[in-house]
């Protein structure tokens, strides 16, 4: 079973994890189409459930193989070093499962269209 | 003049700073259809410039319209209360200069199309 799963960085501000989390329940409606039977999150700090355990949560729901997404714009330490060795954490649990990590979303081409998107739709 | 100024967190990690600069570059070129005659990013912290100091920058190099885009995924603390607290020190500075906030880049819609593009592109 493939599960894809958004990594975040979490917040102090508990609307800004909610976002993340709304952020889940979209994707789960169209996410099926790319084969993925559930979509989940984690944070890296300062909300729940951490990396490690949101990798179990997927591996006790039966995935076998789980793509991530650092919902991250820029390469900085959190994309290149901790979420990492937190996945780490999750493969050493979980050797039998396939952990694929995707490049982090500024990474898409598609982010300059969007920014444009949103400048042009401000021009007023 | 209407000027973009692009707002991100700032990176220990000098090459992601450099990714910002870069994203500044690459929509310098295109930006000018909106009506922008100078595309420029500040860094809230960990980074130069500071805001207040890039607000500065614009409006010595002409700006009387800045418009600024939060460059970042979710409303967290910094979206919320850091960076228009450093907007303010701004329009205090430029009390004649017009400072518009766009929504945060992780508002957008068309983030979820981002997402799903990049997930589909993995699929393999």
């Amino acid at each position: 079973m493939k599960a894809l799963l958004i990594i975040a960085h979490g917040s102090r501000r508990e609307a800004s994890n909610d976002e993340v989390r709304r952020l889940v329940i979209d994707l789960k409606a169209r996410a099926g189409d790319d084969g993925f039977e559930s979509v989940s999150c984690a944070f890296l700090e300062l909300a729940e459930p951490s990396i490690p355990d949101a990798v179990d949560a997927c591996v006790s729901d039966g995935a076998t193989e789980i793509t991530v997404l650092p919902y991250f714009l820029s390469a900085g330490r959190h994309v290149v070093e901790d979420i990492p060795a937190e996945l780490d954490i999750g493969r050493r649990r979980h050797p039998d499962v396939t952990l694929r990590v995707l490049p982090y979303v500024g990474a898409e081409s598609g982010m300059r269209d969007l920014i444009l998107e949103m400048v042009g739709q401000g021009r007023a």
